[in-house]
């Protein structure tokens, strides 16, 4: 299957390291050191999850030549609901007015990119979808405590949209080669790292530390076993697009596969974290800069835990 | 692919219409009248959408002959979430141990068990899955509000657990003969029949006449074109396993297709609307009566609106 086209849409409220040294006393060196961040985008308040998915949805109606009403499958992503029931997906639909379009939200966190994609993949593998639509949105703003000195300074707000297609685009693409994706709830504090829980508190992220740690682990290594499943080398690889939580993670992920810094898509240094939207965010912003034959590798890590990766390659 | 076994939980607090009779003046036989409901269940205070996704999986792993650690696919799914981040079916994953599988969590509202098992069906389409988990959840108790005189006492709690396999079990099972699923949120009051913003009030259904007529509707046409595609007829049927919303809906329903009411699966009457559990509870409450070659057809109908169906044959 293929990437036909991406997009994505960030809220223009900018809130700099200089409101959580007003808010928390964290200075911005203190911030940036830690985590890359100097500043992130907060939704309005008249934007939440579902608005920002549209807001990404109109982007990439704009920028691709297909009617996005002939859809038949929307998968939407994310952990930081407007609404459970009538989901992001279902405003999607709605919007679109795409009447024969199978619809379901889902989350696995930060790694819910690459679940949605393999559930797209799944769907074409049945022949039940030729051209499906994955939407990703955070409105980590919502949910988050920005008293919180460990991680209040961590979250964005941010969406993206993809248009998924089962046969080759006439346009230049990126062709899937391979979706890989695990649980990881039984690996290290992953019951307890991140949680989001609604009616209790929102975002907490008690085990900043054991997350930075797996995070870095299986990223690296889900990018290094699908490079090898697919007969290539790490010096094969054009671009990293890894899960944005935190530049140090990036750059960790990044030496410890030999690769470039410049190689390695960041947009956390601006945006903050924006959950699942973050890697499909850096894949919309560089994508007119992918050559013919560039290889490229995402790989996320999620909360719960949950951790995979997926090879493209620009044809 | 097959439905090997099933297994649900239902906490054990009953609540019966007495209780909404003194909390809004509803007489019990306003709300028969109106709902088919008597009663209804509800989690303990030590309980949620997690804890009672994890007594089904207890409860399915004693019955069945099949070591769940070795799933490599679990699909949890809820639109009351406990956590977001680290979902059901993460706890799942990490109860189980089961340290090979994809792990997801999804909601289309009542509709997610036909979207749990078409994601399934999916993996298994690509031989990405041989044995997978379904858990289904809802904890409605923790988002309703009880004072609300339209909805208050429509919702129950409980949980259901599937093993799912892509080779035929050597006991008896139901094999899945199609699963269709359709997004609805362009029909009638799709994006406001029913809501549930964790943020802004939890569910809502300021329209509940058009959830009633639509859901009436398309759960009638959804079975009748599933028999028909699989080129049985109605009298075929065995049983309609519909989404258990009110009992008017599913009487309706049989009205309409002209099945004989005993056909009907019905738990709403003493467990309220359990959600997306509701069906697959009915299912495992009858899992022992269903003979061979019987044809049952799962139907579901969920705010969104989205909607679908499952035939099933007993072999």
């Amino acid at each position: 299957m293929y990437i036909r086209d991406i997009s994505h849409y960030i809220p223009s409220q900018r809130v700099t390291n200089q409101y959580f040294a007003d808010l928390n006393g964290l200075t911005n060196e203190w911030i940036v050191e830690r985590t890359g961040i100097s500043e992130r985008r907060k939704a309005g308040a008249e934007e939440n999850t579902a608005t920002m998915a549209l807001e990404a949805v109109k982007a990439l109606e704009k920028q691709v030549d297909f009617p996005l009403q002939q859809v038949d499958l929307i998968v939407g992503a994310s952990y930081t609901p407007y609404d459970t029931i009538v989901t992001l997906a279902h405003k999607t639909q709605h919007y679109l007015n795409a009447t024969n379009a199978a619809v379901v939200y889902i989350s696995s966190a930060c790694s819910s990119f690459l679940n949605a994609m393999e559930i797209v993949e799944g769907y074409m593998a049945m022949g039940k979808s030729k051209n499906a639509l994955v939407v990703l949105s955070e409105h980590n703003t919502a949910y988050h405590n920005e008293h919180d000195h460990k991680a209040g300074h961590l979250w964005g707000d941010g969406a993206s949209a993809l248009l998924v297609t089962k046969d080759k685009p006439t346009t230049p693409s990126l062709t899937v080669k391979e979706i890989f994706t695990r649980g990881a709830a039984h690996v290290g504090r992953g019951l307890e790292g991140v949680t989001l829980r609604p009616l209790h508190g929102g975002i907490e992220m008690p085990y900043g530390k054991d997350v930075f740690l797996n995070a870095c682990s299986y990223m690296a290594s889900a990018t290094r076993d699908i490079i090898e499943r697919n007969n290539y080398t790490l010096d094969d690889l054009s671009y990293l697009v890894p899960h944005q939580a935190n530049h140090r993670i990036t750059k960790n992920v990044a030496e410890n596969l030999k690769l470039s810094p410049e190689k390695a898509i960041s947009n956390v240094q601006y945006l903050g974290n924006t959950g699942c939207a973050g890697a499909a965010i850096g894949i919309s912003e560089h994508w007119h800069e992918f050559k013919n034959e560039d290889k490229i590798v995402v790989t996320v890590f999620g909360g719960g835990y949950s951790y995979g990766a997926m090879l493209l390659v620009k044809e």
